[in-house]
């Protein structure tokens, strides 16, 4: 049996996570239910996108990840499947897929039709039932008929822009520890190993690549090949959105030194 | 094996929560344990009863929920469990049980005294292993006697009271994106349509019904049909909580409009 | 099949504790995984554990607790395992097992750098799939030799200091509510159960031994054998924390009377 990967933006105060886990616990009671995160910021698309991205490696094959980030809940928006590498991705068509590369797209929305639904809480009325569907083996031919890659809607903040001595960046996630997650894919970390500074058109300040928090100083901000799979600016115990003034979707400016 | 669903205000930073799973992991191996929610305000009694009677039509039949939102933990007051449905429910004798219906009640504070209890942690030392009793199958007669229905410890906000062309609520609940949850059932949402006005009586102002959020534009108070069963004032991506100045037990006084 | 329970700083916003769960699942999907904490603060190894000491008990033999309170990851700290009463302790070698009274330490180091981890994130590259080699049944010795007990890093925290009149104690934790664990376990109660005034060097206020938090008034400070097996500073239905302006790592000197 497989696992269904629980990723919204509905917090853990609120009994709408616990619902949603009844949901699936009545229509399959030996599923296992992970929680990827409930945390994202409300109606924070670009860092649930990313959040899926930096995730999804790090579960096994056949998993069902439902992300459920949905500020139009209620109205015509589609609700797709993304099937990758043996996965199962369920979520609104509102840009969440944009950072994910997967193999095909299915249109769920007539099935989820047809669930009574609330028009506000479809996480539990529409999405639980259709990764129960998923997760017990139910191919996603039979939720909706495959569309093409590019009719998804998209979001324009997957990738950063290079020049020839700096990155125009955005700030995708910062962490509880004040790391700030940039849209820089690790594989260029080499390309920017000569950063010297970065920061908002407002705020910037000296910056040097580094390997692990450990090695930074103390007021040394570090530009880091992070876990999550992009650059991370980051300090040693100590809060680089904070020093920086950097927040989910800042603009951020990497600037070169000559010589990589 | 059935399903204990935990409803507490002890959050989730202490190890309060992971010290019941403890338990009940130690004592019955295959059970699966669902947070409803540990965000409950601390003793807020009114707002835990909501969410069990929010929730429990979420959940499988045989469902074991135990509500400890306890301000009078280490006292002599009962403790009680609810038959409902083919499910139960655990909880002190403080009110909790107001929102629900339940089909029975069973008294079991001797059933509770016979454990080795802390005088701080009944959660833990009293209410888990009593859970893990009716999870693998005992009856609740064996927890302890019957008691008439209305032996319990009421609350007084569980209805509204209707006027020709008002109703006085209260707000059971604000959750995360500001959204005020009244103790209002949904099968009133035709009574209330006509609304005009809504708020305290410091602060009122104009609100009309709706169908989602996203039908609502820029500075509008909606009200709806809530996906928890009762009426919500509610904004698109915005805080009604915030814009109305309403906390968890606010009164609200709707104006209705003279023609429904 | 055992049950990993993990304790971190992680919190629950961020992809991390998610990430773990992935690999755990995808390396062992019949096993149970329990959240101790993930509400340390960060960088709080005092703080871990203390949460280590008072909820061991509480969980089934075998259990593999997985603590990653981290400051020094891609350091060159070592990892330990330590092994009590037939259950289990990953940890980064930095204070964290100080409170734990363990029969033997294995140092599994060389283990751990067989995996290819990340430089900032071996909860979920080392300690994880460390874990759920050792709740599959390998033995703790298939992971790195053994170490004397007393050179694994110490805290300097563990203990109060007694004197004839007084109890210099720490807070070890405060709660949700308010409530403040000392570093004096609940069988030095008794001991302490003629104190008169509790407090910092700069803020100390009259307390008096309770039993329940029910038992005292208004603005009254009771001492009382907590439910985590030491003694906590508390108030009825308020924050004592609050009151008395005391923090995790807090110096507190209790007064005693002079009769016990």
């Amino acid at each position: 049996m497989g696992v269904i990967a629980l990723l919204t933006d509905f917090g853990l105060d609120d009994p709408y996570v616990g619902q949603m886990k009844g949901v699936i616990a009545g229509q399959s009671p030996g599923l296992s239910v992970v929680d990827l995160s409930h945390g994202v910021r409300p109606h924070a698309v670009m860092q649930a996108s990313f959040f899926l991205r930096a995730s999804m490696p790090h579960f096994p094959q056949g998993t069902v990840f439902v992300a459920v980030v949905d500020p139009e809940v209620g109205t015509e928006r589609r609700i797709l499947c993304a099937v990758m590498g043996g996965s199962y991705v369920l979520a609104p068509d509102n840009g969440l897929l944009t950072m994910l590369e997967p193999d095909r797209l299915h249109d769920c929305s007539s099935a989820a039709q047809s669930y009574p639904a609330s028009c506000t809480f479809h996480g539990r009325d529409v999405f639980a039932p259709l990764a129960v569907r998923l997760a017990k083996g139910e191919r996603p031919e039979s939720l909706g008929p495959p569309i093409a890659l590019d009719q998804a809607v998209p979001g324009n903040w997957a990738h950063p822009h290079y020049k020839p001595l700096a990155v125009h960046a955005r700030v995708l996630h910062v962490d509880r520890f004040g790391n700030c997650v940039l849209n820089i894919p690790v594989d260029s970390f080499e390309r920017c190993q000569s950063v010297v500074r970065a920061g908002t058109s407002r705020n910037a300040r000296g910056v040097r690549a580094a390997y692990a928090y450990g090695e930074l100083k103390g007021g040394e901000v570090g530009l880091l090949a992070g876990s999550q799979g992009f650059l991370e600016l980051a300090m040693n115990q100590k809060s680089a959105a904070a020093e920086m003034f950097l927040e989910i979707g800042s603009s951020v400016l990497l600037e070169l030194g000559e010589e990589a």
